[in-house]
């Protein structure tokens, strides 16, 4: 008997965004597996179900017990916040499953279901900083080696991306975003708009607007669940939001449509 | 009186995928705005509503009637697919309120609805592909000249990056993909992953998985509602998924945990 294995995302820690998909799969899934904190965004959806609380670090057990648990038959959600295609347990759960020569077709039925991630919730609430083309980076060198890290972050100030942070520091791990901020400022301005937004759409949410000069004055900003999204050269601030363009200024006269009096 | 202003994501073009919070500003709405094929995505939710459809390429009007709408006292819902924070029309909101002196606290007040984007839906309908950084591209060179775009697609070459194509074709476009690859075949190998999504969540999806060799025989499946998935030098496919593995295989040894036996 098999069953099936959803890999669930439920977005920004707040019901509000979260998909209709991913309520109706965690409603059908008898056994709920995820990061204690990740499990307690669903707590009033997992009533009466199997739930198993992992600690951060476990990914590679957790991983194998969902995938044992759907081949037993069990209905699993594996939940956590935004999405788990990025950054997030998909992946590991693929490896693991084509390390056992599994078959997509005739096998564990396997299902991603995509939700709000950081860079969606948190470019939501402070603007429109990702009109134009950006960068994701993950400061974690976990997993991997921060050399190739930085050399990202230069590739991506060398192409003008406007680039969005995961994981930006932890208690141990500081370094990183103080050696992104001295590359970017070899290629952008001191001013380039820099927005740090810690548990968006969470009750503790706070957001802090400042720009790459005075970055380093905002570490007690940094954490597990903040996001950093700086700007490129065509990004600006008003009021507290940070803008980017899309180039439609060089293109349309925006005041012409407010002033039909008005010759182009 | 002043009304209220949503920009709303309802995500890929399929229900289950919408957000709660999406649905319920709509519901809350008097008035529905967008582009045509956007406002068709949700006829059902509208009904009773005053509806305003635009044509492609109306947007600056769009912007500028939904303003003026919800200044008169309406409550609007500007809406399209995706997420409107992605190259989508909260930039152009923003901006033609910024022109006007708007002030958040005391103006109009504003909500970005953050949606699953492209990126999200395609990843999680190929496998795992945003594991590690990615950059993502949109080959529209309307309102961006294309030797920036291309710059670009130099640079997340670079840098390693996986990259996710928006806009990769149109009818009257279609050189930028074929001048992308040539670009990424000088740092990538032609078996490079590459995945064309066409239609994700839609009755009429279809995915094709190739490599930046075959990419040109592809042709027919890009188009307005086409995104691409290029892969970096440590994707690789199994069985038609396309998976990133995040670096967890060089730090653990995933068969440990199925093999208890097995020395480390």
């Amino acid at each position: 008997m098999t069953g099936k294995l959803y890999i669930v995302g439920v977005g920004p820690g707040h019901h509000d965004h979260m998909t209709f998909r991913a309520k109706e799969v965690i409603a059908e899934s008898d056994t709920i597996v995820g990061y204690e904190t990740y499990v307690n965004l669903v707590q009033d959806l997992i009533g009466g179900k199997t739930v198993y609380r992992y600690a951060m670090t476990q990914e590679v057990e957790r991983a194998h017990q969902c995938i044992d648990l759907a081949k037993s038959g069990k209905i699993v959600s594996l939940v956590s916040s935004g999405d788990p295609g990025i950054y997030g347990m998909a992946g590991l759960i693929y490896e693991t499953l084509a390390e056992t020569g599994w078959d997509p077709k005739d096998g564990l039925q396997v299902e991603i279901i995509p939700g709000v991630s950081a860079l969606n919730s948190c470019a939501s609430i402070i603007g429109s900083p990702l009109m134009t083309d950006f960068a994701v980076v993950s400061m974690s060198d976990l997993l991997v080696p921060w050399e190739i890290i930085e050399k990202r972050v230069e590739a991506a100030a060398q192409g003008d991306f406007v680039i969005v942070i995961y994981n930006p520091a932890s208690k141990k791990r500081i370094h990183q975003l103080q050696d992104t901020r001295k590359v970017l400022l070899k290629y952008r301005k001191p001013t380039t708009p820099v927005a740090i937004i810690k548990g968006a759409f969470r009750d503790s949410e706070t957001i802090v607007m400042t720009d790459l000069e005075n970055l380093p004055n905002h570490s007690d900003q940094l954490g597990m669940i903040t996001t950093v999204i700086i700007g490129n050269s065509s990004t600006y601030t008003y009021k507290d939001l940070m803008i980017n363009p899309r180039g439609y200024k060089s293109k349309y006269n925006l005041e012409e449509q407010t002033n039909p009096n008005l010759k182009v």
